[in-house]
């Protein structure tokens, strides 16, 4: 099934159409800066020729315009008509408590992800902005919400619940609910499938380290427990968030520097992290360069970084009471040895063992081993398809809904 | 050398009359509700008479002259004259980057205490009234502070440094101190001493649990990590307190609830942690008893304290890359089975198993092991005795201080 997947941000549509019988991409593309006075339009159909230019694109329902406008140019031999796409699959981040797992959007599940904007202010109301977009553009086929919360519905309640007075639970919802999901669903299920593991039985750390990063423990298929918590700022240190700090640290800044609670929040969440420790960037790969020149406060991001992941792996070992895998994933978990190294340095003792050669030839795009052979543990490198994933679930409800007249 | 012991919260003071030498009790007392209508004064003199009334103490020094008068009261045979008292040790919460060890109390010291008030509001204030209260009363013997953060200067940066700009650590010193530090001390000392371990090659865990609750790594002899943070409300879920969460969860309880930013600080400190999921009590014996007549938010409370200690040890076995011990301290840690258990169940796969009959009969105020045979990780229940920790201190630093006529 011919399925388009749509992840919008606040300024930005990515998009990617995808084959699902094959699981082929035939076409990707992204649109940034939507509203600002030029925006950036790249779209990248698979074994072809790539275009990028700029175009004033004022709002969301524009950057639609402009997808399917290019998708169906005769020139670019793409698609012939809109009706050659079967379903559209958007990645919606926050679903709350509700959704556990992907569902069609009808009213209902638009009026449930707008209650959830509370919970993700900046991350749900774009999503709806994209879903309402891709509907006016692609009114006869079947949309379908997949959450970056959903995969971890599964956490038990000594896992969800903050030691906060039950009453914000229940009124507010404020527990964990984790983010990065179908990620996290994707690489566990590919490692199953390449080492044909039963899932039943296997105990998988995984280990998402892009911008954002998070780390869950799965057992037997199910997240029982993940790094991330009400909101993605939580857990890891990650590009520009600072993840875990003691709260009282924010009643003093607030009282030291006069800041307003807003301001607070953006100190939090864009100015920390990776960046704040080095007051340098948020990139690992500058971090690291910079690291090797000497610089010392972007060696202490690095230590940082990774020893937040190494307590993260322990404390999931504690709580899976094993660990058959481990698996980096995401930019930096795909594409840096020297993290993944560090991380897992020192941990003989937990059955954890890296082959050096073999995380350092680790090819970019594959899934690799590189625990070494006598490792209790086995370590992976598993690169993440987060849109395959949005994708085939589209396509498994959609199909659901052409064969059922009552659905 | 007979030491007198201060400890002073804001309308409290605690002290021990400890003779060094043979490491026993003289007296000890408390008087609480200073500044109240009226408050509460016992005296319990070691195998002698306790008394127990109330009294009209308007401030640290009646308190302080209270005591003295106590002592020093023929009719109870204590001591007959202020000179017995040879030196005098003062508990003080938070030393800042400053004191990394005990120290004499001078002009400069007394002023870094005034320096760490920010870091510490509600603890160093009432810490410098006792001294100031103490000197007046015992002039001319040496006073010796001795800091609860101490035990944990040995922290490395990757370990104390959290994901924020760099510049608020240098600028305000906001980084992980860590508490309970003469505990998590005096419980791994007298593991190495039962057990006859050489203090270099061991690994311990320590877990002090009482209404304040902490974990420490503890890597010969050194602390390595500890839960609690730049405050002690960090960490493990607590009698009141809420230990980690998520920062947002600020932002967001401030916006639905309207509240003023130090009524939330109360909310995490009084009214959250074990008090706040369960509804119901902060004293994990009401909880366990309620749990056990079937209290569904007492029982999840119990289930996240135990999970999140689990959590940690886990952290801890992997920042150490080991753990030759765990041990088991403070008014929860050593009176009851039932959360030692919960705490340590399904470890296994790190090799940790407790011996249920021997946890079952742990008998309170003594070393004891509650490990299995066979269990890979020993597990101990250790009496904690702060009191002692800085009695010791006091002494040796007041003898080299008598000595030495340059100090």
């Amino acid at each position: 099934m011919l399925v388009l997947v749509i992840n919008c941000g606040s300024s930005s549509v990515k998009y990617n159409l995808i084959e699902t019988s094959d699981e082929t991409d035939i076409c990707k593309g992204l649109i940034e800066r939507i509203g600002a006075v030029t925006s950036i339009v790249k779209h990248e159909p698979t074994d072809k020729k790539h275009t990028k230019h700029t175009r004033v694109i004022s709002n969301h329902g524009e950057a639609l315009q402009e997808i399917m406008s290019y998708l169906l140019n005769p020139d670019n031999e793409i698609i012939s008509s809109p009706a050659d796409i079967k379903a559209v699959g958007h990645r919606v981040v926050h679903g709350g408590e509700m959704f556990k797992d992907s569902v069609l959007i009808d009213d209902d599940v638009t009026e449930a992800i707008e209650h959830a904007f509370d919970l993700a202010p900046l991350h749900n109301p774009p999503n709806l902005k994209g879903i309402e977009a891709a509907k006016q553009h692609l009114p006869d086929v079947p949309h379908v919400a997949v959450f970056d919360t959903a995969f971890h519905h599964s956490l038990p309640p000594h896992a969800y619940l903050y030691g906060i007075p039950n009453r914000l639970y229940r009124r507010y919802k404020i527990r964990r609910y984790g983010f990065h999901g179908t990620s996290h669903y994707y690489v566990s299920r590919q490692y199953y499938k390449v080492t044909d593991k039963p899932v039943a039985d296997t105990k998988v750390i995984t280990c998402h380290l892009g911008n954002g990063a998070s780390v869950a423990a799965i057992d037997g298929g199910n997240s029982i427990d993940t790094s991330m918590g009400f909101t993605p700022l939580s857990g890891l240190v990650m590009g520009t968030r600072s993840g875990d700090i003691d709260p009282s640290i924010l009643f003093y800044i607030v009282e030291k520097e006069e800041l307003p609670l807003n301001s607070l929040h953006a100190l939090l969440n864009r100015h920390s992290g990776l960046l704040g420790l080095s007051g340098y960037a948020s990139d690992m790969r500058d971090l690291i360069s910079e690291a090797n020149n000497g610089d010392r406060r972007c060696q202490q991001a690095i230590d940082v970084f990774c020893y937040r992941i190494k307590q993260y792996i322990g404390s999931y070992i504690a709580s899976l009471n094993g660990c058959d895998a481990i698996i980096f994933t995401a930019g930096i978990g795909e594409n840096s040895p020297l993290i993944r190294k560090q991380s897992l340095q020192d941990m003989e003792y937990l059955g954890i063992k890296i082959d050096d050669s073999l995380n350092q030839n680790a090819k970019s795009g594959a899934v690799q081993r590189i625990s070494a052979s006598d490792s209790k543990t086995e370590v992976y490198v598993v690169p993440t398809n987060e849109e395959l994933v949005i994708a085939i679930d589209t396509a498994k409800i959609a199909q659901a809904t052409n064969q059922s007249p009552w659905l």
